[in-house]
């Protein structure tokens, strides 16, 4: 399934009265929208016509020094030559460091099932992908070592590799502490730049039980993404890297083509959010709330699903993963669920080499948990129909 | 001159006690500051969490509507096949044109001198450039009816045609009604489209003397780009294109890559601000302000400029353009300019085929009127010093 194919379909559930499983959106709860005048109020009475004005195209230094504290404070430790960029959105991100670091015919090691979003920049830089498998414990680094033997074996060497580790999307897992170790080895020895995308990592519910890679990091490789969109807002449209000063240097020309600067306004926003300690709450609370959504999910699941389907246990993310017996194809399975009345993302479109045509992505964060337990008994009637 | 260059210049000047005439920053007297909070208090009890939610591509509906309502008062006028797109700034306007209509080696045709950062996204795509000079009535024409002719005998036609027809960046002229005409004629012979940049006319302090060329263009071949951030804030990043419907729907795919949309809050307090008609009271303003502004710097350049040096008139924009007497570098003056305590930007950086070394651009927007004054009469000291 396509990018373009999946925004026709969440366009369609919009206007409907399907139940979605299908998006990737914060709980609305969450967002902090009765804050929100008060927060503007600040920032204006502390920094006038300046929230409004153009900006460095690195970012509001204010935001960018509030937003150091706030990686530290949550583990998340860059070393000595590292710098900081803000981007509209880890999107943007994503984009900048394709354009910058990547040519056509570059190996780009990737997970399988990997985010939607980053095998579609990847593949427009025409890159050749090597697809490591996940397990319960993140990326299965075995694999990635043989992958890499075998590629130095033909003379080549990827130039990069992309991860989620923690609270994968969409597969709900999280990289242990050995295989995390055993990734960053393997960076060293075949001289790899580690791109780790972290967007969950603040909100898991469990824990994580290994620091990011950033803070595991000794020389310099790994690459880190993130977010405001689910700790705070993503309307705002705030992402940011974390990575070396001439990396960061690089990022920063090729913003200034793509939009000039970050919106100065979401900046200070969420700056004004970091010293308030509203991200902070936000974190929380989206524990708790995203803790109880997945449960329902994952209890609904085990009360309506047929035999044969298999699920992951997330520590956190917004999605469950499931695996439908060989031989059902979740595309299928998707014309009779949205007869219904429900709606998920089937999972072929993870897959950046092709496969996956059995599994699917459910989405626990957006729908209410009546909804999730009626969404997914109807999902269980659609896959027993099929079956 | 180079854009990294630039803004080390901007950074530099930025710490010290110089006098700035090298900006593009909108006059802070214009931001609605004080509206601000109201206008999010107005949007949160409106649309509640939405304001901070993910959004579409192609923009927040209420935006786009009310976009198109204000671009039809301000007399732009959209073709029966005409679509728009949200943009973060015009400068993701500009760069996802480049990325969706450009291959390397296309020719371009492009005013001499032109906008800065445009040149440098076509530059980045490998296109060639044929410059056409421009006069006080905006490009001319006849020169580029001239090089489409002898482009045609050599087999070779343009892709596409980027102009700042109202309120040239940085010349501060605007092309009359018979160039625009001219101009469409020849993209109708020799099948060309026509991006028209368009943030200024808006804000013309004197009569534009003409309609826009989307409003002129009876084919779908004028790709308008406009911009929020000298009608409201640049600080919100907010652009736009309007287009045929399979180019905005290409836009929106490019974009989906880039950034996933636009910032909603930015967008949701723009249709706020169209709506209470705070933009048009903003206009109503900056035409007064930088008439007065523009008017300031013309005469303080008549007070202080030594015989053999030119500028332009504009009647409108944010910029004067200035010649000085052949031989002299701007980028020579602009050492001794230092010196003396005053910033502008040489204008050789404008040119996208070399030259210009004798121009130079002066912002009149951002400072105040004491500052224009007194920064024109240091201007006047260097260039007396060095004739």
């Amino acid at each position: 399934m396509r990018a373009s194919e999946i925004r026709e379909l969440l366009k369609l559930v919009e206007k409907s009265n399907i139940i979605s499983l299908a998006g990737g959106l914060p709980a609305p709860e969450l967002l902090p929208v009765r804050e929100l005048t008060d927060i503007v109020r600040g920032v204006v009475d502390s920094y006038g016509w300046r929230v409004l004005q153009y900006s460095p195209t690195k970012g509001v230094s204010i935001f960018l020094e509030a937003l150091k504290e706030f990686m530290k404070s949550h583990n998340v430790h860059l070393g000595p030559e590292d710098d900081v960029i803000a981007t509209t959105g880890s999107q943007e991100a994503i984009y900048l460091l394709a354009r910058v670091l990547l040519d056509p015919g570059d190996i780009v090691v990737i997970e399988e099932p990997s985010y939607l979003t980053a095998i579609q920049v990847f593949r427009q830089y025409g890159v050749k992908f090597v697809a490591i498998p996940i397990d319960d414990e993140g990326m299965i680094t075995e694999k990635l070592e043989e992958e890499l033997k075998r590629l130095r074996r033909e003379g080549r060497t990827p130039k990069l590799v992309y991860t989620m580790p923690s609270c994968h999307n969409p597969a709900g897992v999280t990289m242990s502490y050995e295989r995390r170790k055993h990734l960053l080895e393997l960076a060293e020895s075949y001289d790899l730049l580690v791109i780790e995308d972290d967007p969950y990592s603040y909100i898991a519910f469990k824990p994580i039980g290994a620091p990011p890679l950033k803070s595991m990091d000794d020389s310099g490789r790994v690459i880190y993404v993130s977010t405001f969109s689910k700790i705070l807002s993503p309307g705002l449209r705030l992402g940011w890297v974390a990575a070396s000063k001439q990396l960061i240097s690089k990022l920063e020309v090729a913003k200034q083509a793509v939009d000039l600067h970050t919106s100065t306004l979401s900046q200070y926003i969420a700056a004004e959010a970091l010293k308030r300690g509203i991200v902070d709450e936000i974190i929380e609370k989206a524990k708790r709330v995203y803790e109880a959504k997945c449960k329902a999910m994952l209890n609904a699941l085990e009360t309506y699903m047929p035999e044969g389907v298999r699920w992951t246990k997330p520590v956190g993310g917004l999605f469950v993963w499931s695996w439908l017996p060989k031989g059902i194809s979740s595309r299928r399975l998707l014309e009779v669920a949205l007869r219904k009345g429900v709606a998920f993302v089937p999972g072929d479109a993870f897959y950046p080499c092709g496969g996956g045509e059995n599994t699917m992505r459910l989405n626990y964060s957006f729908p209410s948990i009546e909804e999730i337990w009626e969404g997914v008994k109807r999902l269980g009637d659609a896959v027993k129909e099929l079956l």
